[in-house]
């Protein structure tokens, strides 16, 4: 059997939220686009990711046409709590800078993704084995696959690597033309999914002497919750009554009362950050978790992601329209110099609010009264929560 | 020989710029003091220090009658520069906050202080060898010390432990009531003081690939620069011409010369952030480097010092005059709250501006990386520049 031999302006590697945003707003405006992702289309929507959506990234996929049910489903939040010490002080997102944020699970935004590419006409080729790439350097790149024992190759003039952090985008570049930047955190998120409203109406942030915690929600039924843990203990050890009683102390605040239900989802996530430079190699764009991760403290996992879009598709527009390579040139510096301000946007909220258990219990005391001495400090000054209020509901792009 | 023995209301152990600030304070509202130093009168006034004093600071002095001369030759500074990555951006303090800090070094406050306890008609003892605390749990605690061979009591209802981080009374605090919290860091500072006209107006922070560099000053014909060198380097490995050369490279910035000049002084100190807590045991009372010790970078050692001062002398006096307890009382507790914050702020300056160099490239990279775009974010938000000029220019006590 031969290979079926396909021609197209972008190939694009992945189908999650990245990808299919990617190859939505090619096709909008009139370029060959075909997606090439390894599992099966339920498989891209049902996983549980991220949940909170940045103004600028509501306003990239607004402006596409993609908001209809993020503005009517979606929950607009104006603000955030942080909880330290027996204090719970809310950041007035809107009132400091007048942005929010929108609470609307990943797993909608890829809904509404399938419902458009739909409507266009287009699917992404699913369950697709032996995804590799070749030719990076010349101007007819390559993805090859098989599919149902079929050998497929598509060639693109260029070729998008949206398939996250374990995809085979980012190795496909040989080592010796891209760098990792990396730091590990000494632990991870026991995240679980309730059946249960939420207990806040603004997701709630909590450091406490036993560690991290968080209060958030995928709807007005759906409660989404973590908690800091070892990031080698295994989920076996966390019966749902463990889980929470421990949310309710670490969350437990005068006045406020934690409603429980039952836990249909609940697994336990080590925390990264990484960053692979550069995002380019000859005609291979990496885009999102496929060239840095966070530790999801400041919620910009997918909202990263977004942003490397809001950059590269006018880019490749300009490129296909005039010949002008200018904007794909600067795509990789450009997009980095943001990634390393969301980087230490996320290192920042991350230390700010875990538990760092040292083996030296002077430097460990240390670290827990310093991080308090911050929180108070932000809460005290207009500008420091304004600060953090930017930075949450992210960087103008 | 007997004992002179000696009765006053407050005793002071160290007559630095701490305790005679205090002393000074407390005499002028009619408390009777005795100060109490270990080194001679010279020593105390010709030890290099500190340079900067933050703007609660230089209002605590002007309401004292101790700010003439610091008003008429010190510098008023409304910003410093932060230089990063081939960047140099000015933070403007006095248009984002309407508050400054002073360049006027701590020699110059102890002369000041010393015309002006001259004037009070009182002395410091000094070359006092010996001293030791007594009492402490009881209403009538003592210092004890021999002075050319003679030994003297001074009975007091307060002592005031303004000795430093190297003096005896933190150290006269059973372990078992007292607790220890530090943070050392992987770098110290080569500091030089040189007979040259300062090549900036402002402070210059830099950070550089070789590491931490700092433009500070002394006066019109003084400057005081500093390198970030190994904590364990030894000063005779550091020829003058050496720390020219690592200033030129580290400081240079296209169109900015920076001038030489003969060095006077030059020293390497280690890093550290130290707090002990509490900051009272029984009727002695800590005030300034004996409690805390904070990393030179954000400038706030001998501030710290004078925000102590400035809660801890009206609960003096309002005890003395009411017998009221409660500002005495609530002075651990308030003090500390403000340390951390100063603490942290001093810890957030350090991390920001010096190079980690870490036995693991990767992460090495990830933090000089991460420390750009924190830079890159501070300086492109007004909010958070306001944020760090909040926190350069002093905590408003």
């Amino acid at each position: 059997m031969s290979t079926i031999e396909i021609t197209t302006q972008v190939a694009v590697v992945g189908g999650g939220p990245s990808g299919l945003t990617m190859a939505y707003l090619l096709r909008q405006a009139g370029i060959d686009v075909e997606v090439v992702e390894n599992r099966s289309r339920p498989y891209t929507v049902d996983r549980v990711r991220a949940g909170v959506l940045e103004q600028s990234a509501v306003e990239l996929l607004t402006k596409a046409g993609l908001g209809e049910r993020l503005h009517t489903e979606g929950q607009k939040h104006d603000g955030i709590y942080l909880q330290f010490d027996g204090e719970k002080h809310r950041v007035p997102f809107a009132d400091l800078i007048n942005r929010s944020v929108w609470v609307y699970g990943q797993q909608e935004v890829m809904k509404d993704l399938l419902v458009a590419h739909d409507k266009q006409g287009f699917s992404a080729h699913y369950e697709c084995d032996n995804v590799a790439l070749h030719n990076l350097l010349t101007d007819a790149p390559s993805v090859t696959y098989t599919q149902n024992g079929q050998d497929v190759r598509i060639t693109a003039r260029f070729i998008i690597g949206a398939d996250g952090f374990h995809g085979i985008s980012r190795p496909s570049i040989p080592e010796s033309e891209i760098t990792h930047h990396e730091r590990v955190y000494p632990f991870g998120w026991l995240g679980i999914l309730a059946d249960v409203e939420p207990s806040t109406d603004e997701l709630i942030y909590a450091i406490h002497d036993d560690g991290f915690a968080m209060h958030s929600m995928r709807s007005n039924t759906v409660s989404r919750l973590y908690l800091q843990v070892d990031p080698e203990d295994d989920i076996a050890n966390w019966s749902d009554e463990r889980i929470w009683e421990a949310l309710q102390t670490r969350l437990g605040h005068p006045g406020f009362t934690l409603k429980e239900g039952p836990i249909t989802e609940k697994s336990i996530t080590p925390m990264r950050s990484w960053v692979s430079s550069p995002m380019r190699y000859g005609n291979l764009f990496l885009v999102g978790d496929s060239a840095h991760i966070v530790p999801p403290t400041g919620a910009k996992g997918l909202n990263s992601a977004f942003g490397d879009i809001a950059v590269l598709t006018p880019s490749l527009l300009d490129f296909f329209t005039t010949g002008n390579e200018k904007g794909i040139d600067a795509y990789s510096k450009d997009s980095l110099d943001r990634i390393w301000r969301t980087q230490n946007f996320s290192m920042y909220m991350t230390n700010m609010l875990h538990r760092f258990y040292s083996d030296n219990p002077a430097q460990d005391d240390f670290d827990y009264r310093s991080q308090l001495g911050q929180l108070r400090t932000v809460v005290n000054s207009r500008h420091g929560m304004a600060f953090l209020a930017e930075n949450y509901t992210g960087i103008v792009w």
